[in-house]
């Protein structure tokens, strides 16, 4: 099913706005080209309304938040719930500091988000702010593992039940999560991890399947998890036989994103449902 | 000719001042470093005409638009004109947003360009602007194609014409027109439109390449047009022998421009002139 | 004793806060993650003070200052010098606006600085703001080299006396001086000036090498420029054996830095003390 999925977003090429943080704003821009979409960076408050409008989707990443783009964040937020867009909030640093977390609690309360991706620390965050209080033991704190895995998946269902969001937590064991049924995803590589951005491009690449496959949250926001961990497995073999470093790494990664075609993923994803 | 046209920017090593978005400001640096320019990015109102005034050249990019960089663009572009630099304008999603639009007529009212380099939609919100009528037909309005070349051609020169700025539309063909010549350029391949930054890459090579280069902004336009495309081909065949993908043309491309050399670069320029 | 410095680093993983430009901020990020560090940007004035606390050091990279950030700046620095962690300046351009000069200024004037790093004119511009004038000679003014170094060390020496801060001038020479004593450096290769971001990256790596080993401020500032300038060596020799170009030695240059080991480090730095 994960081609189909994947075919629809090389056919329909889903343009997506981001208001996203400028430390990774160029690799989000190009891995959304390398899937098959295509990005628009907008974040002036005088127009993210007009440029969200033009759009499918919209990513809310809050890595470099100011004043500036919170009011932008909830206004293009605003207007893409109404337009019936999904939204796809990143809440990067949730708990690192008040101000993202006071900020994350606010886009919750007044946005309604398809998807929310997250560690498992911004997303416990979260929980906390939406009065979820099951899951939240020390152990799930920094990492979901073959030990709590049980535990980290019914958080994630419960989580997703409270906000009416899928819920993503990726680590080094990634979990997509209605609230009814979870994806429990194994894809990936621990050097994915040394380079930054994997994460925001993740959201990115979320944004794009969302948006390309109406219906289908769960199963899209899973494919596009699926398919960063595959590429993050063959750009560390490319990376290996080349005697690369971590920008090597970087560069085999995205373009992995914009040569797999949807028979590999298919083959290639390494999940079960729960 | 474009010989003597890029040795002396490799020679001269022009400093240029841009103002410009964030999501390929990396690239744009880069592309200049390597094409044997250099870059000065500097935004903020309060230092404006001081950069621009140790710089040769100024670059403006409305691509990630804010209240405080259209007060300095505005404000450099006056300097720069009145130190006779040439300045050069990317209208970067002029027509996608009433604030982008009405910002391009802002700029294009103040300030004189030496050049205006868009895709044909940017570049036909312009003339909207400036009051040129000719060629703006339907068939126009995505793509210049072999079909239509001789309208598109006449709505070129017209244009500059009108804005007395040297008119660069960049896509499948690109054309690079003043008043009463043009040149229709046949280098590039698709693959440049599957990355993020060529376009802002080309305009600020355009800047180094016309500011190295007085009284032949013309010809130097269109050198720096050829080389952005004949660097797309060479980067495009060394990414398919490599099994590459997009971030790989990323490289080569950035590669070719820092390699070229002027003779390759005079036999491999493929354009004609009307 | 490289090989200590640098194998704290891997296995501390210091994480670093950096208040930077927008032009370099995705590699100076990558250089972090590569050098085994962690890297935070956070600049919004509401939140820098809480972001800094988390940390173990703050760099402060004045490229694309602007009234939002100058700000920032001062109150992250207050916190991190009175929690005791090193703060690292980098005054990119310091000299080329009044601006960029007075915040240089001005950040010398209210905090303190364990490290300043910036080329031969931007150390100059600061030698003037503190009163130091010895050096100022219009033989130093562009360049280190072998004819003026004695006097080069000597004016890096009497400015580290000066200021408090180790000083660290780097070009085709590196000079990383205390009041008493210096590493002149001989590594590095000419191609790192024709890439953006390594002078920022420089200054980012800074920031790890001392936030992981307390204490050696000079041994660890003079590690992390052998580091940079060994890495620049070996990219350059990958990139002419595969025929690449800038963006190719760029992707080598970080892929060094991920790579190399303390003993190879330690084994191919090649310095002098004065």
């Amino acid at each position: 099913m994960f081609i189909e999925v994947l075919e629809k977003v090389r056919n329909s090429s889903p343009l997506v706005h981001c208001i996203t943080n400028y430390v990774t704003v160029n690799d989000v821009a190009n891995i959304l080209l390398a899937c098959g979409g295509a990005p628009i960076m907008a974040d002036t408050v005088e127009e993210v309304e007009d440029i969200t409008s033009i759009c499918t989707g919209l990513v809310l990443n809050i890595g470099t938040l100011n004043g500036r783009t919170i009011d932008s964040m909830m206004k293009a937020g605003k207007k893409a719930n109404s337009l019936d867009h999904p939204v796809i909030l990143d809440p990067v640093g949730a708990g690192a500091s008040p101000l993202r977390t006071q900020t994350t609690f606010d886009l919750l309360e007044n946005l309604k988000f398809s998807v929310i991706r997250g560690n498992i620390s911004e997303i416990m965050t979260i929980a906390k702010g939406s009065g979820t209080t099951r899951g939240v033991d020390a152990d799930l704190r920094d990492l979901v593992s073959a030990d709590n895995l049980d535990e980290a998946v019914a958080f994630a269902k419960d989580l997703s039940g409270k906000t009416g969001s899928v819920i993503a937590i990726t680590g080094a064991i990634d979990i997509v999560a209605s609230a009814d049924r979870a994806y429990v995803i194994h894809n990936g590589h621990p050097m994915m991890g040394r380079i930054t951005g994997t994460g925001c491009m993740l959201t990115a690449l979320i944004g794009a399947y969302v948006s390309a496959n109406r219906g289908q949250v769960l199963e899209s926001a899973a494919a596009a998890v699926c398919l960063m961990g595959l590429a993050g497995e063959l750009a560390h073999e490319k990376t290996i036989l080349q005697g690369g470093g971590t920008s090597t790494f970087r560069m085999h990664l995205i373009d992995a994103v914009s040569n797999l075609d949807g028979k590999s993923l298919e083959e290639e994803a390494r999940y079960e449902l729960r």
